[in-house]
């Protein structure tokens, strides 16, 4: 029997040898440019190895915290292998520190007794008193519900924000924005009718153990009251003793605290254009991360792929026409201090910037961009779709850039997102699992890769 | 200041805020229906908690094994949930064991003196002598090399075949498909010019500990010799050795052993067509995996996936007005007998396949469809895109179905393989770390559903 046949029969190789064809360059100058690209990401890619760096030589990056000085160091280190120039950006930042603990119980459950709680005080929240704070639990779904209870219905209470995500959302990103204001605003929302504290389901898509922290706002007109975030397992316990048992305790006890502000900095590296040197396309993604895991998706994954870009046209002879500059923002995560501070400089060297790209959506499979710009911009960055679609880069969407490149669209800079696949992003999004791990390589550097490849047509053709 | 505009200073929403709408379905009863579809996957999916009970409860699943036989059972039990009809049909199938140690090392060398090595004896192998074989390792990268070397330097040694994935390639089933002859044919290869044994490098992209087991093939002529795969870690490690010291021992001791063939079962489930329930649409997975890890990916994601399809049929109102077939197959893995079988059956009974679909790539986010039929037909697949790509569909190439429905497609039966994102997938495959945890729920749930969709249309339209 022909070895033919035989794998034929047992079909062990039936994908391989029926299966669309391997992407193959043609003779075209831009496809063949992105199929190097793709190439030396593939063989020769150095984000993973940064990202382990990053991950388990540094760890996670709060700003104002020494792991986040470290990254400003290491990312100027790795850059001056392959840049033109590398300089820092300073810029202020917020220094909130959690405390030596974040505790809370569900207290005096008939059914359950006392049952410690998975949670973390949120990103800028203030400190319980010494000893913690009792009250019983006030269960609301969004801000009507709380607006319509008044003063008389929330006066000394916690306020459990209790808003899940709508799974049916095809792109988890949607689920968040629905819910992520009962994070950001709920504090203040809440002690405006006299809340006690607040505490707020996890955003994330599944049942399980991780309390997810992130900012949240405190508004000047209100008392500021404390903070945190519940693990979702929790969540769907505490609503269903209140349910059950018509009522719930809940005892909260944070120490953390907001300390002077920080001498902190963006880090900077360029590739010289060689036509244009006075026009400049940026790409970036932020240093800074949470204080809890090791910040591996969010965003450690988009600062290594940022460099990894200059990296790659260094690597493939492509030297670009315009100044190709990697920007590491400082503080995206509690303050946007560093894109804030780099728009300013920006505006007041009167910096030209062709288009903006910032990667913070995690390092996974990169499935498109999402493009804030003209119509007619966007129908040229269309017009590329088949140089892309072979690396399964599928999707060219309106949308939007990321937070760090927000005020530089306001300057009216066309801003791109990397739109990877957002299937797992709520699963490590803000909490002790986003690690080095949960991080695939061939993901992660497929993700610099495309940016690579779109940065390149922006710099050939322009928008 | 606003909340509004906070949100944009601070941007922690950017990317739902300015990102691309929701996927809303239009007025088309076609778009609703697979909206429909997608939700009750994305919000009650069973794929998952089905893949737990595969995982976890029953574990990995060789045939001949006690726990392919419980696996039948449990899906017996399942499908009876919601199909109309659910029947086993008989096959027997091989029935290999590995022995109480699979061991390995590398002897004698002057810089690591000995060093033992992760090994699996490929499925199918025979043991070595009692006590083990002990020979000088001889490296070649193709049969090529192989054959140059002739019996005069092969006579007495062990083969290593060491062929990297070619990483270059996007999707890793090319990789594969170009290596795995090696493991497959390269025994009887080998034994033709007077090999002891060999050994192959794992199958998988990266640098890991893993050894990756698999199918091989003894051709008749040719005297049998033991074989194993080895991680590709200790490949590295033993071509180093080689390189450095010109040569290398490597120390074989496996007592696996081929039983004779047992009775075993494809599940095969039915919703009856309400039109033509003479002629069958049909969708399988594999129910048989390696007998390590708990094969998650490979292939218990396809086998409740199948399973789901018919469920999400049901669950959504949607009567087929042809027969939806779901099968469960056995022996995929080493034999391909419940393939084989069913499309005997098929050929027996001359039952009429409109399509056969397989998915046996992994539980990871859909990207599109192979596709094993006529021009015309894929063609008509395609005009369907637009209905597919808000859920991330938007592959549909000439391609292979899968395994177990290659006998199908010889009697000329249209096939259809899934094509997840292929990134991750050797990183499991046919290992120990093929797990449950490796799965992510919505990735799993989506590809259920994309396969739904993709029949719900086949059922409407034909191809």
């Amino acid at each position: 029997m022909s070895k033919r046949l035989l794998f034929a029969l047992t079909g062990i190789i039936a994908f391989s040898a029926a299966s669309h064809a391997q992407v193959v360059a043609s003779k075209d100058p831009d496809s063949l440019a992105i199929r190097k690209i793709f190439d030396e990401a593939l063989l020769h890619g150095q984000s993973y190895d940064n990202l382990h760096y990053m991950c388990k030589k540094i760890g996670h990056r709060l700003s104002g915290s020494p792991q986040a000085a470290a990254a400003v160091e290491y990312t100027y280190q790795v850059m001056q292998q392959f840049c033109d120039t590398v300089y820092l950006q300073e810029c202020m930042v917020p220094h909130w520190v959690r405390g030596t603990h974040d505790e809370g119980k569900i207290t005096g459950s008939k059914s359950h007794g006392t049952v410690p709680v998975n949670l973390l005080a949120l990103g800028g929240s203030i400190a319980t008193p010494a000893g913690g704070v009792t009250a019983e639990v006030l269960e609301v779904h969004d801000f009507k519900e709380l607006e319509k209870l008044g003063k008389k219905g929330v006066q000394g209470k916690i306020v459990f924000f209790n808003h899940p995500f709508d799974n049916a959302h095809v792109n988890t990103f949607h689920a968040y924005g629905e819910c992520v204001e009962y994070r950001w605003a709920g504090p203040s929302v809440a002690a405006k009718y006299g809340a006690a504290a607040t505490i707020v389901r996890s955003m994330t898509n599944g049942i399980d153990e991780f309390p997810h922290t992130g900012s949240m706002h405190y508004d000047t007109l209100q008392p500021k009251v404390p903070c945190a975030a519940i693990c979702t397992r929790d969540a769907e316990l505490l609503s269903k003793i209140i349910k059950n048992e018509g009522k719930a305790s809940f005892y909260l006890n944070l120490d953390c605290q907001t300390l002077p502000d920080v001498k902190s900095y963006n880090v900077i590296g360029e590739l010289r254009g060689s036509e244009r040197p006075e026009e400049i396309i940026a790409v970036g993604g932020h240093l800074d991360s949470w204080d809890v895991g090791e910040g591996a998706h969010d965003d450690g994954a988009g600062v290594v792929q940022s460099m990894e870009v200059l990296r790659l046209f260094k690597a493939t002879g492509v030297r670009p026409k315009h100044t190709l500059r990697a920007i590491m923002f400082m503080n995206e995560e509690n303050g946007l201090r560093g894109g804030t501070k780099y728009a300013e400089v920006v505006a007041l060297k009167k910096e030209k910037h062709i288009a903006a790209l910032e990667t913070d959506a995690g390092g996974f499979s990169p499935r498109g961009f999402g493009l804030g710009m003209t119509d007619a911009q966007q129908t040229k960055v269309r017009t590329w779709a088949p140089l892309l679609l072979p690396y399964g880069i599928h999707e060219l969407k309106s949308g939007g850039g990321g937070a760090d490149i927000g005020p530089l669209a306001k300057q009216g800079v066309p801003v791109i997102g990397l739109r990877p696949d957002s299937q797992r992003y709520f699963n490590y999004h803000h909490t002790p699992a986003d690690v080095f791990e949960a991080v695939n390589k061939r993901e992660l550097e497929m993700g610099g890769a495309a940016i690579a490849a779109l940065l390149y047509l922006i710099d050939m053709y322009g928008l």
